[in-house]
């Protein structure tokens, strides 16, 4: 590097495995915050913009989060024929809240995030959420998702898992069991409800760490279960997602249906998703497919399993030898 | 790190752009090579296993190289009715030539890449693309792709490009040109033949870099371009191809109908790659969809577009407010 | 790095040669400023602690500026027989400033540093630089260290040189040469007058990027000048320093009178200077000194030397054949 | 980086502390190898060229491991009258046994490495010490150093600690004993013997890990103790060495004797040492004195101390507040 070109560099280095990592680099430490849970920065990293970080994990970047937002949220409220009612397992940054209110069919949104200091500071520093997180329809708790699941009057149109992925022993496991949506998210379901929880990686090298277990412990339960995927920049890989049906009926969406009640439904219009779109995003590949298929593990109360990185779901074909 | 667990750190670096770097664990420099256009390496790297390097960027890996070169060349082949002559421009992997020759019907195929050292060297390393090399259907030629194609006798059925991106005054720029695809490619293409090339990065941040480029250039030629996009984890983004047919119907391919001539007319089985899958590989999303359409460059014999890492394609939705 | 144990790790690197860089973990950005010439932050990294950088340069840190301030300040305030007026070229973080006002004999000390922004940054943030600062004793002036120099009225009984390397075309080139030396600094000294001034790395693999030429221009206008040199651990390298004498029977200082007059002048005592370390830090080695005899290059006015990270200055000794 | 001027990144990265890291470019990895006890690698690095690793640990670099060596070997050879016979403890890079063959006197070199795939590597691939390897005057035994030095019939002149730091439940912590000096190393030293060892880091901030026990453990065994530091830069710090003498009044050597000792004893010229540099080197800082002067810990068989890194041994003066 030139001398006379020189600037400060200042690196944030994620391990994407173990034996790989990747680098951004910082132009400006924002904010950061501490929790009894976590650590909460957000940094502009790189070519991501303005980032979230627990833990030093990327959470949501500018560059991609309205993209992995749109994905979480519209699929299961457009398929629903007239979400008035959301909950929300996590959420905290606020940006699935957001999404979510700009349907006009909302009445009442319950998000409920255990780490009150992240929601205090993604209200306080993400100026896009701001709104979301002073609506009069948001009813925002800080406490965990399941208690205040279970314990909650009345029932739900749509269920939002926004949450971390299910780590064996880490704080998110339990509200990826079969357990769980048995128990709690089913019953909380009014009729023709459905159930939309981010899924972890979902590449051909890497769908069988959480994203195939997701769908396997969702068709233990729910009578129909649509996975989906979508490349994200700044999680550097294919992202997962797995909607759960009541009715196994409404996931017969034509895109141009689609198209029709999102622009009908929801304010603004889509920077990411059409019908087209996720008719794409639900056409997985052979290698993602024959995983899902072949998938046993179902998680229990009792039984995780790790994301060390980046696992291998895909073996070369028959005909390739090694290299 | 504990002194017990120890082990060498060996990384091979590589920047993705400007900001962002990864960093792969060198496991074993398997073989090193050095010719008067690069420099050629075999090192198995982090989670990627053996991978070809060219002066220092990544090739192919043993990962998912198959998945590139199933991409490349089978829907192409399956799409012309009997393929018997292929040409392919680069190439000297020998992987593309490899996935060829599963093809029953081919007969002849010419592969003109400029390097014979790094021929030679994939020739001698690469255990999987062996048998290619060595096949007596194969004509290797080592020169100028656009020279060898011009002066060939007689024209071809497929014509596959297998090059470096086109950066700007790069070595292969020319062979991205609507001069080139209108005097060279179109009047080499037997009746109903089927041009393919591989076309740079293609995800909702990068499609802008060459692809929706290569895209428009093709459509200013050729009647009916298809374009379609993977994610692949060693080149850290979703990789596209377009596709260019002298015959436009040719691209109304079933599903079904893509498995039957798969299943018939091509050895083994494919890994990644089925009608399915494929349907899937086309939908793409609304951002790439707009770029494409948007797309005002043409390259020409003049005029190029660099890739500096990473660009950026899409903006934030309208409703989408700074973070 | 398992799961559990995972923190955020933000690297500061920092190139120390073309082909060597290291990294600081930061563990938290404390302030970040930026004026017309350069930016400027105070961050807490790895095991350097509090470490002030300029433009992303390590300029000091918590673990031993102490050291370099010391051995640039009191060796030649020491060898002076009574040391009342002080002007600092440079200096605006306020440490060197610092070291020269605990000797009782000061009375004035003139600091002329040209950036100002760095200058109000230290006085703010550096809790241990902050009495200098605001002493009675302090004239502190921004600007062009030269033009104070030959403008001041009345001369100097001790000048220091606390400035960045001499980089041709740098902003201190002009400080380090013949030009300057002869006619700006010894007119301005008193009789008996000591001009001492950093002089950048002087390792045996590197003394002649910098060290040896400095050494070399002070010697064709001074009578006696002492090299001396230190590891400094935060610099990654030894570090030199040139006394520059204007009468040369002051360099004959014994240990024990050093210590004598430490203990008498100076408030509060040495962390690491003491007579004997100092015979020490003079003790050059065989091939430091055999750079300085065979140095031949002087600074002009129109003539540098870059650093370019590291040289090399040292070769293997004759016995030594290549490993 | 400029797409022109790309180049494959190759680094090797260490660990210097927990929180330091740094990385040296890889130019070329000349050979590999593994033995039971450690992988074994020489590999062209960065400034440093030719550099061999054990377990990724650099061990010693073409551009100072002449000083290192003349640094370990030369001192005690000079400083004892007459040595014919020469003890090595470790040492099976072979420049060790190099330098001690230089001197004259020398009759006979036992060299006791554990480790016969290391000797065997260096032998075959360290052009410098291969003559070493193939004197007559050398006896190399692969064998545990303490089992043999105890076993070895006859006495020695001057005994070489040449081992890796004494690292708690590391394989060398045995070789740094008191039990070790006193029951074994004393009683193999003829009258007048001197062992001399490697020392570990010595630097103001560092030398407390292990230098200042070494130190310590030695000065409880032996009548007189010479310790002595030198910069070494490919260990990234001050290094230590202690030399221990039977007969106290050896370490009274004028600079003028050792100089004439060494032109009059020694094939070849020193490069880096003479009587000069060794007194400076002997200059010890007040920091590293007091450090010395304070310790209190002696290694005995079962209690060792680690290197986490580096640690910090100097604190700020008193004068010193946080910055």
């Amino acid at each position: 590097m030139a001398q006379d070109t020189y600037t400060k560099r200042l690196w944030l280095e994620e391990d994407l495995a173990d034996d790989l990592k990747w680098s951004m680099l910082v132009k400006k430490v924002l904010y950061s915050g501490k929790s009894e849970y976590q650590e909460v920065d957000l940094i502009d990293v790189g070519p991501f913009g303005k980032t979230l970080f627990l833990d030093g994990k990327v959470q949501s970047s500018e560059v991609d989060e309205w993209v992995y937002h749109e994905l979480l949220v519209h699929p299961a409220m457009v398929m629903h024929p007239n979400p008035k009612t959301v909950f929300i397992c996590g959420g905290g940054e606020g940006a699935t809240a957001r999404e979510v209110l700009r349907h006009k069919s909302v009445e009442k949104v319950v998000m409920v995030d255990i780490d009150k200091v992240v929601c205090d500071f993604c209200h306080a520093h993400l100026e896009k959420n701001k709104a979301a997180f002073e609506s009069s329809r948001l009813e925002l708790i800080n406490d965990d998702a399941r208690t205040q699941l279970e314990a909650y009057p009345g029932k739900f149109d749509v269920i939002i898992g926004d949450l971390a992925d299910p780590l064996d022993g880490g704080p998110c496991y339990q509200l990826y069991t079969q357990d769980f949506y048995q128990n709690v998210v089913l019953p909380k379901l009014n009729p023709g409800g459905i159930f939309i929880t981010q899924s972890g990686p979902a590449g051909f090298l890497s769908c069988t760490e959480v994203f195939t277990c997701i769908n396997a412990t969702l068709r233990s339960v729910f009578p129909s279960v649509l996975p989906y995927a979508q490349h994200m920049p700044v999680f550097c890989d294919v992202w997962g997602w797995n909607m759960a049906l009541t009715d196994a009926s409404q996931a017969e969406l034509s895109a141009e249906e689609m198209d029709r009640r999102l622009a009908e439904r929801v304010q603004g219009s889509m920077g990411f998703l059409d019908g087209h779109t996720f008719k794409g995003l639900c056409h997985l590949n052979k290698v993602v497919r024959k995983c899902l298929e072949e998938e046993q593990q179902v998680y229990t109360a009792d039984c995780g399993r790790f994301i060390h990185g980046k696992g291998q779901a895909a073996k070369p074909a028959e005909n390739g030898s090694q290299q």
